[in-house]
């Protein structure tokens, strides 16, 4: 394919669009989705997704990346130009709860996730079948109190071997430390189990349960080292009542969660996301 | 009409139903709706919301709460019996956004709301002629600090005079006395702005903005002294994205907000909603 | 476990709850959940489902039955008792698309569903893996217009054999006979991929992208000889746009799909639905 | 303000969007939204809205439309410009129920309908209090099958004469004649009591009620000279279960369908929405 895509954010003034166009139709290129946001018109920041068909992309790619480098110092740009046919290569950290983990391979399966599953990391043995079967390594590293650094650097090692991009907790219950978040900056996407900012921390449904809310939710956002603050990519909810006890909760919630991951990391995996603040900009 | 409502909490144990519809058998009663719960059959509470017709139910109210008495003791029954054309009398508080109560006028005189609106009370006088125009009385009381006391002694007799039942805050911004509340105890059904327990306290828009979520919501909920902590009774939420500003998610929340507000009414006046601690079972 | 379940319909009087509910208390049953629902509370047809404990329930199911044989007939009641512990045994149908199988199989294994899959039946071999490494029996029977009623007959006595109670069309592309039908009256239950009754028949899908709908859906009903005309069990629908082709549709229908079948199976394996006419009611 | 609009459809081909944002830029434009679609980047129809603030946009108007129209000519494009200052005239046609012309008359009200309520016609009198108390004209004029050709002469003759340019069948319960809707080609919206093309013709809830629908719509289109037939703007849905009867329906569904018409209406009345073949684009 000769599919790729331009992600420019940079100060918002007159000409952006104009300048950046013109530089694609230059070279040969055929827009075929574009997206924008300005925080502001007057002096905000603009936001500038752009995909397009091109001839040879693959092997113009530093050409027409050297070409552009004018334009973007001119406007101060941040940018990336990714091919459609670079894949991400992503690791799934799970633990014990498999159902976010069989919902990524089962799209995986269906042709309709972009990604390379370069491999799966748990600290539990259980799953090992179901992921080896599909051709994909399994790595049971537990983690304790007392072993929670070596089994990072166990973690890092692996994610450096396998050139991994994107690392997606699929309901991995432990905490990342701050040293394991820097090695991936927005890049490690999460669901946690509620309608953030509700119910922060641990056992969200039983509280959830406490309180006695009519709408359970979860939420997908990037990894920050402020646990569950980090920037919102997707959040959805499903009605309960007062007949359901946390364990229905849970139940109710698990297909909450695996469809808004599975949303969250889509639209990451198509550069769709754009940090800003503690915040995102999703172009869908 | 001949139709009314019984409702009923106790501990739960067995023969409760068939008591209760063998009695109301021998009355004469037909029931046409009839709900039910147990937070555990085995030594939890049980709750029963039975509504049926009954032949001169209005002449007979009196003698069959005689009857019932019996029963009612032999399983320690809390219980209310409800004509169904006695109608609630409500009080309804706004303040400056008039969405809520213009929603609960709009179906009050659709007569969709089963309810006499006895009084509207506001801080603020420009809702005088919208009320007023529909021939229902209009008080204006500010609120200030310093009156704060003396303003709620106001209220509280305009409550009494117009045989209130139930408090409607419509928006209304005012926080109330723990004395006030004391007089409406499970009988003031508030609106807050956003998905409880999120965004507690003032300003929930702006929050949500800050925060970036991709939902918003809003909670109705009865009050109690701990602010914005009251039992549950409905919740709902819309979509909102990168694009939209304070501005736009209070414009979009006003939707949910009415809405919320309007079925949690509804559920209070026709007695679907029974508070069992700090949550509400809530029969529809 | 001692928990059954007591499935009534009949016309409706006053006295049909009391009774029942006196003779459970009679038989030391303590009601757990109780739903019900009158066409007319005058002259009408009432459907009444109650869900109780009872000891050594299992022992006592046919005395307990004797038992209420007078009852049932002085109020001409259609009635049936169901022991939680007799899970029904189903038949999963599916074609080329494998999306509301795997969520079946998924649903299954996470101990989520209520039912024994007693064999998988389809026109096609490549599921056969993912069903036998499971335990379960897969049976490819390949249907064309010259061996249709040969093929049927090898279903049907494949479903004597494996004793089953309630097939589940997922995604079977082939349109049953009424003789078929005949044999499994109000116990085959289909997935549509349209919100019926917009788009009966073929192609759902291509036909909602030509029409330029902003929602598409999906319908589970039970199979009647009327083509997608059956009693409705469960719909539901998500938002499509002008972007999406037929394709995005069908990827985006699946998630429906799968959601839809799954809710209604799991209403009708706990005796939840009831028909009544052309239409269901469903205790949920 | 000094923002206006310009949409554009051409046959699809590179350097359209170059073109354009180039063009704007030289007029000291600052684009503020972008929306673009193109049915097919290789030979399809590409449909492009941009919103901009321009200085003295009032003032140039003129000159900027006549130094498009070399770029417009070399891209055989359709094309209008819009000033945001230059609000749509409307008139909402209305019959008995009035949910819909009482939602649009509060966001009137509340300033968040971009249009000018020109006048209302009505073939019933009850309405004229509401709507002249607004300083809104209304004009009864009843229809029958005898007078219906005179009836819409004189509708037609009130359009011109208060220069309307969309009409907003607000359940509006006539059929509106070719020669009418011919006047009107694009600009006529109505809103539909059912999720279309499921009951189209008369007496939708009741059809849906007889089905037994799990689901109710509405759906809001552009009137053509088939009826309910026309380009599908939006639709949406709300959940009934067994125990609707057609009037609840009728209830629930009001809330439906004026939520939908107020949408489709003010995407309209932001040239959103773009209309090819029987479907439409809607960049929102």
């Amino acid at each position: 394919q000769n599919r790729a895509r331009l992600v420019i954010s940079c100060p918002d003034k007159p000409g952006i669009v104009a300048a950046v166009t013109s530089f694609l139709y230059e070279q040969d290129a055929n827009i075929v989705e574009s997206s924008q946001y300005s925080t502001d018109p007057e002096g905000g920041t603009f936001f500038l997704r752009i995909e397009f068909d091109c001839p040879n992309i693959a092997e113009r790619k530093q050409e027409i990346e050297n070409g552009f480098t004018s334009i973007a110092q001119s406007f101060q740009m941040n940018w990336r130009l990714h091919l459609h046919n670079d894949i991400k290569r992503i690791a799934i950290f799970v633990s014990k709860e498999e159902h976010c983990l069989l919902e990524l391979l089962w799209e995986w399966q269906a042709g309709e996730l972009l990604a390379d599953i370069a491999l799966v990391i748990s600290n539990h043995e259980h799953m090992r079948n179901s992921v080896e079967s599909l051709g994909i390594p399994y790595y049971c590293i537990p983690v304790t109190k007392e072993n929670k650094s070596e089994a990072e650097q166990k973690q890092l090692s692996l994610l450096k071997e396998y050139q991994v991009d994107t690392i997606v907790l699929a309901r991995y219950m432990q905490i990342l430390s701050p040293n394991f978040v820097a090695e991936f900056p927005s890049r490690i996407i999460n669901i946690h189990h509620s309608f953030l900012p509700a119910f922060v921390g641990a056992r969200p449904y039983e509280r959830a349960y406490e309180r006695g809310v009519k709408l359970i939710g979860a939420t997908s956002h990037y990894v920050t080292d402020d646990l569950d603050e980090g920037p919102i990519i997707e959040q959805d909810v499903a009605r309960v009542d007062h007949r359901h006890h946390p364990e229905d909760l849970k139940r109710i919630g698990r297909i909450i969660e695996k469809t808004v991951l599975s949303r969250a990391l889509k639209w990451h995996l198509e550069d769709r996301v754009i940090i800003y603040g503690n915040k995102t900009i999703v172009f869908h």
